[in-house]
């Protein structure tokens, strides 16, 4: 089956503290830039695992955006959708890691060249042969952005193609009205949807109910798969079997050395995505998908752990976990 | 006699290459936050000769800005007129250095918080003991800006108070073009007139006509002092004796290890512009503004090398050039 993803968002630069629970107040050692944003990530992997893809967004005229670009098209992500603007900088982000999973982060997007993404940028030509859209929460930072994607969303349905949706929720961003309003929205046209653990609770109906509940409702709303990501404790999958019962299957977390976890959801989402549209099994998939975010996590720098299908072979095979 | 200085504009952040000639579209590693801005920088070399100095910014609700705040707040620098601004994060630098004396940047400035500065933040009630107003070229990035810093400039100028000018000139800046077309306005009302060496072809008359000629024309429509910054090699003094003719005198440089340039020019102007408020004889102004350049880029970070009185008077009494 042959398909082309789109997704659309924030193409940014990441710069690391080097020192674990390094402060923002003081002055210390930053490495970057490192190319990165949630949906540039996704877009990198999804290419790198030869899959057609095309991303949406805006850079300033500035050596970071050139870095982004010429990082994107090497990897063979369509660049076509990408913007130079003039009138602002290539947004960024200071990343400080209080473990290896937690972090702080300073994001400059919303008043950042990606942060003038709009409704006029998403240019239908360009999504012609396109049949699934990936939405991230994070790219939803302004009614702008909110409209670029619905415009998206309308055209990619209209022609019967598929919607996967990660809310990607960064407490940075929560004073982002817009982002929080939208998801309704876009859950209503979700066909995959992938979160993480420690968002399971902000979809949930009633306090205390269980992560199946939440996500048996999901389901009856009319998502038809669904992946609670669970870092180095694997993920949990939801949907249905032949029969359209619910049915539910999990799988074990991967043992690899994190030495930064951004950027990991991403790799996971674009290789479960890529894998179901391709029509691998979900198990298959869910395992590739596995591999593909902790692989993510073995370098530093968001969009420097993507993997090839052979790296994750590779990964795979070496695992106790054998497909 | 006491005096009051004002000045308006960037209260930023910068990140500083650790490699010569390193890139910005390659990851390397920076070296930060370090408060700046050139008003910033200059306000905090005011603050620490002792004198009273307002200044007027915003930075965002962030980490960032908290720090620039704190810093400026610690060195004595009246910080009422910086507003924590929601809608944008504080600004930012990248810099990095070809030489000693030439640096690439990535600004980060008109769509940060202090892009945001305007009109109603400039509080007369704040200016109403200050008699002096320095203004950055650098500081004129929007017509919103300018706006603010033209009602400053009134205020300031109604009450018999003087303007110091600095151009600030910087490549990267020179796409905003509101900025240039201020300088007229703003040379109008200039008193101080400080500049860097390789600015003067940029405000002279003719093509071809030397520094002298330039800096005569400009005393003649009305500037009072000029000063011509040489980094290393000193500056050059243009103005008037007590029979109002022509006078110049030159100062030599002091031999001081540089290992950052940024902010040298923010100290001189401090330096020059207080001492001359403080009624000091124009050389002895002159001499302690070219120490204050000289220890400023003694040290990483544009603000880092702001130095006390005392301190300036041991650099000098060291120097061959004894006042």
């Amino acid at each position: 089956m042959t398909f082309k993803i789109c997704t659309i968002g924030e193409l940014i630069v990441d710069f690391l503290a080097k020192g674990q629970n390094q402060r923002f107040d003081q002055t210390g050692e930053f490495i970057g830039p490192f190319p990165s944003g949630a949906p540039a990530v996704f877009a990198d992997q999804v290419a790198k695992l030869g899959f057609s893809v095309i991303f949406f967004s805006c850079v300033g005229k500035d050596q970071f955006g050139k870095m982004c670009v010429n990082r994107l098209k090497k990897d063979g992500v369509i660049i076509d959708g990408i913007t130079f603007h003039r009138k602002a900088n290539t947004g960024s982000a200071f990343v400080s890691y209080k473990s290896n999973t937690e972090s702080d982060f300073i994001f400059n997007i919303p008043n950042s060249a990606c942060g003038l993404l709009s409704f006029n940028h998403i240019d239908e030509n360009l999504l012609k042969d396109c049949n699934h859209l990936h939405v991230m929460g994070s790219s939803l930072y302004s009614f702008r952005a909110i409209d670029a994607m619905r415009k998206a969303i309308d055209i990619i349905k209209n022609k019967g193609g598929t919607i996967s949706f990660d809310p990607n929720l960064r407490k940075e961003m929560f004073e982002i009205q817009e982002m929080e309003q939208s998801f309704d929205y876009i859950m209503e046209y979700t066909d995959i949807f992938l979160l993480s653990t420690n968002e399971v609770s902000y979809f949930a109906h009633n306090t205390g109910e269980s992560e199946q509940q939440t996500m048996q409702a999901l389901l009856k709303k009319g998502i038809k798969h669904i992946v609670v990501k669970k870092g180095v404790n694997g993920a949990n999958y939801y949907g249905r079997d032949e029969q359209n019962k619910f049915t539910m299957m999990n799988i074990d977390g991967l043992r690899i050395h994190s030495v930064d976890p951004t950027g990991a959801g991403d790799c996971f989402d674009a290789t479960f995505v890529s894998l179901m549209l391709a029509g691998y099994p979900v198990r298959i998939a869910l395992k590739y998908a596995n591999a593909s975010g902790a692989l993510a996590v073995s370098k530093k720098g968001a969009m420097e752990g993507t993997s090839t299908l052979i790296e994750l072979e590779k990964v795979l095979s070496r695992s106790t976990n054998n497909i």
